[in-house]
């Protein structure tokens, strides 16, 4: 056997640890009763030891330069990238920094669940310097490994090869027009007359609603299925992918989009290629990408006027008939523009501020330009200034919010505006051969969409870099006009 | 840290594999994908080398042999003495040939789910033949090393000590009354007016009737929950238990008394020892065992007139009232004696002669006094004499309908029956120091006996050999005139 077929057989190896702990991961979300988290954490860190001594065997060392020097197909040649990026990430860290993070963290996330409803700022910043400094540390290791800045090596883990320079050229240009945008279409929907629906929306009847539309939208029910957990998330294997949502009985729109949303994710995960489903060659190129595909579902797809024309019926279907299902108004519903506090309740408009507010305070920190102790004030700052919106005291629905800091996952939100752009830059592709595609989303034909995905981005896997991804699907690399062209076009 | 100490980690680490495997069975039984099943099996099989592995660790001799030596508690010893146990059997078998097995179990049991239905012996034969070569071999090598003949070394597996020598006796006695009280009781029973329920009966309100029992039965659902599976089943780890049941539209005894027994199960891996449960010494005892405590609560209290009385209402509450729903005819419907082809099916009284002729058949295959082609024969001639049933030509309903000879488990059968026998002791002895004990029943007080189970049983875990737990709780070793005494009351 060659280097490269023993590093193949051993990363297979590494994707049945994955799988293990993925559908574990589902479970403890989704499954897992109240007393069983301090059982499963020791039995999830026992599968994370044998992950990690899987990657920094000193075997795959030699392995992997060997295998540099082998004949091998692009897509083998791709795979062993991939193979060097995991292996680096994974030996650059000394076992001590490991599982002293995973304690920092795991105590940080654990408290925040009490102290962000409690609005403790002060306590939650204790835990969070402590995180930090770790953050910071890991960083200095990649840094120095990557030749790139420290908040671009962890930005590095979720979207490899970006930088945050281009990051904050594109969130300069939002931040020019943006704030405008927000402001023009909340003056331009002001008068508009828009029907809420009234509920009680039975759960069960929300859930075959939801299961309707996924079937529609061709999730693979033969491979993966819908539940419910607190945080809606995309989980599993690929050959058993496990989407989620979360109901309330006075309100379904926010679930629907919800499913609508993951099933993007889904779908990436369920038409990974085939062949290579054990390697690290065929799972998604980056964070961004993977937004990209939930955001397609969600925003050009979902929140599109032909696709609510479409689903309508089914709504009337499952939820019975009331003036606010007319396609006309659920279209004013899911583009209703209007700054908030949270993020994840925000609306396709006002997003990108968050993230971007988000992106500068945790470059900021990462690089040393800030400590913890900044945070509140910047905070403050930048949500009255990108969204007219005052936190000032109130962390429980500004700093606090998020999970990510908690676990160290600096460098991650980019990735979601970089989605969204990504997803209006295809759907100008799209659109560009197929000027009907409106009338067939209207009738529910998606084959032009799915194939062009399923060609240009689930099968391709990591084979390229996201920048040959993108130029090869779209024919440019990333361009922003297009979501300032497809955002003009919804709420001007 | 002395030799046991080490012991004690390694044994953690254990616990840590054996709860990722058990969530990730249940969830293959009861969440699954269809498509999931092959990588699973692959991630699965991971598993079970990293397992292998760590208990064929060479280490682990050395340490054992001191831990012999070292100063320990009772219980210290106790787990000590299980841990050479599962030491040893791991350690006799040859990775090639737990491989082999792997392989081949899995193609009979694959190929099984589709020859029963189609009633094709021949094509199941040819698979099974080679489950009983590997069978033996292992029985062999098991033989060799506790001193016991072939059959009872598989046995040993399930029933620590426990011999066919045993078992015989106990089955010797059984057969020459058993078949007289099926006909006994049927005579009986033939002029009773039974109402059958009148369905259907919506799944969702037969969960809930579900869960209402369980809560009255003291399951903690704060540790563990009820899913559906085919085949229903007891799960998951101590701190979050799984049971499973299945539902029929237009029958819910059946499912409502498969949770009664699940529930058995469970309470007993809820509540084994705090402390322990993370050393083999707090699991149960045997199979046999934990078959004493489902069906102490199916069969000592849920068949029980006072017990089908407490829960009459609640099951008028949930599925509305009918004639059929009085604790009365509830009484003629869980008691109701009909010799049949499906053991799975099979009442109280007919049950142990399902037993009785799948040992018999199976402790001559493993022993090589038959062979595979044999068994249809056999199976014809003891189904006529135990049951007075004709399965000439049945074999789908008749030597095709078990899954366990699939998988090479020979030596469980005879748990069942152990367990029932087991119970029905318990029960005996709880009664002499509680007289009242119906009526408690009837009021949906069970603290006197789940204390006496969770302190003779539930906490003693594997403490003791089987003999000298159950003299400690009922003052004597199995006596099987119990079970004897408990089917003529409630059946003659």
């Amino acid at each position: 056997m060659n280097a490269y077929a023993s590093l193949e057989k051993t990363f297979a190896r590494l994707n049945n640890l994955n799988h293990l702990s993925s559908i574990l991961g589902w479970d403890a979300a989704a499954m897992m009763s109240n007393n069983g988290s301090e059982a499963r954490g020791a039995a999830m860190a026992e599968l994370d030891v044998i992950r990690h001594d899987a990657l920094t065997d000193e075997r795959l060392k030699d392995l992997l330069s060997t295998a540099k020097t082998e004949v091998l197909s692009p897509i083998q040649r791709a795979n062993l990238n991939e193979m060097q990026r995991l292996w680096q990430t994974e030996n650059l860290l000394p076992a001590a920094l490991v599982e002293k993070q995973a304690i920092v963290h795991s105590r940080c996330e654990h408290a925040w669940r009490s102290q962000r409803p409690a609005n403790d700022w002060k306590g939650f910043a204790t835990n969070l310097r402590e995180v930090v400094a770790l953050s910071r540390e890991r960083a200095d290791r990649f840094s120095q490994a990557l030749g790139v800045s420290k908040y671009d090596a962890l930005m590095d883990q979720f979207e490899p090869g970006m930088k945050s320079a281009e990051i904050e050229r594109i969130f300069t240009d939002l931040k020019a027009w943006l704030p405008i945008f927000i402001s023009q279409a909340q003056v331009k929907q002001q008068n508009e007359k828009v029907l809420i629906p009234v509920g009680p929306f039975a759960i069960d009847k929300q859930r075959a609603l939801g299961l309707d539309v996924m079937r529609s939208l061709q999730f693979d029910f033969d491979g993966g299925r819908l539940d419910v957990s607190t945080h809606p998330f995309c989980g599993g294997v690929p050959e058993d992918v496990r989407i989620t949502t979360r109901y309330r009985e006075d309100e379904f729109t926010g679930s629907l989009m919800g499913i609508v949303h993951e099933t993007g994710h889904a779908r990436y995960e369920q038409n990974r290629a085939k062949d290579w489903l054990a390697q690290p060659v065929s799972e998604a190129r980056s964070m961004g990408i993977h937004e990209s595909q939930s955001l397609s579902f969600e925003m050009q797809i979902g929140c599109n006027p032909a696709f609510l024309n479409f689903i309508a019926p089914l709504i009337v279907k499952h939820l019975g008939d009331q003036p606010a299902f007319n396609a006309v108004n659920l279209g004013l519903l899911y583009t209703r523009v209007k700054p908030g506090f949270i993020r994840v309740d925000a609306d396709e408009l006002c997003y990108p501020a968050h993230v971007m507010l988000r992106f500068e305070i945790e470059r900021a920190l990462i690089d040393g330009h800030i400590e913890v102790d900044d945070i509140p004030a910047l905070w403050d700052e930048k949500m009255l200034a990108y969204l007219g919106v005052d936190t000032r005291g109130n962390f429980t629905n500004g700093c606090m919010q998020d999970i990510h800091w908690t676990d160290g996952a600096f460098g991650y939100f980019p990735s979601y505006t970089l989605g969204a752009m990504y997803a209006a830059q295809y759907f100008a592709t799209i659109r560009k051969s197929q000027p009907q595609l409106d009338q067939q989303i209207a009738q529910g034909e998606f084959d032009t969409i799915f194939d062009w995905l399923k060609t240009n981005i689930w099968q391709m896997g990591s084979q390229l870099s996201t920048d040959e991804l993108v130029t090869r699907a779209t024919g440019e690399a990333l361009n922003p006009s297009h979501f300032k062209t497809h955002l003009a076009a919804r709420y001007l």
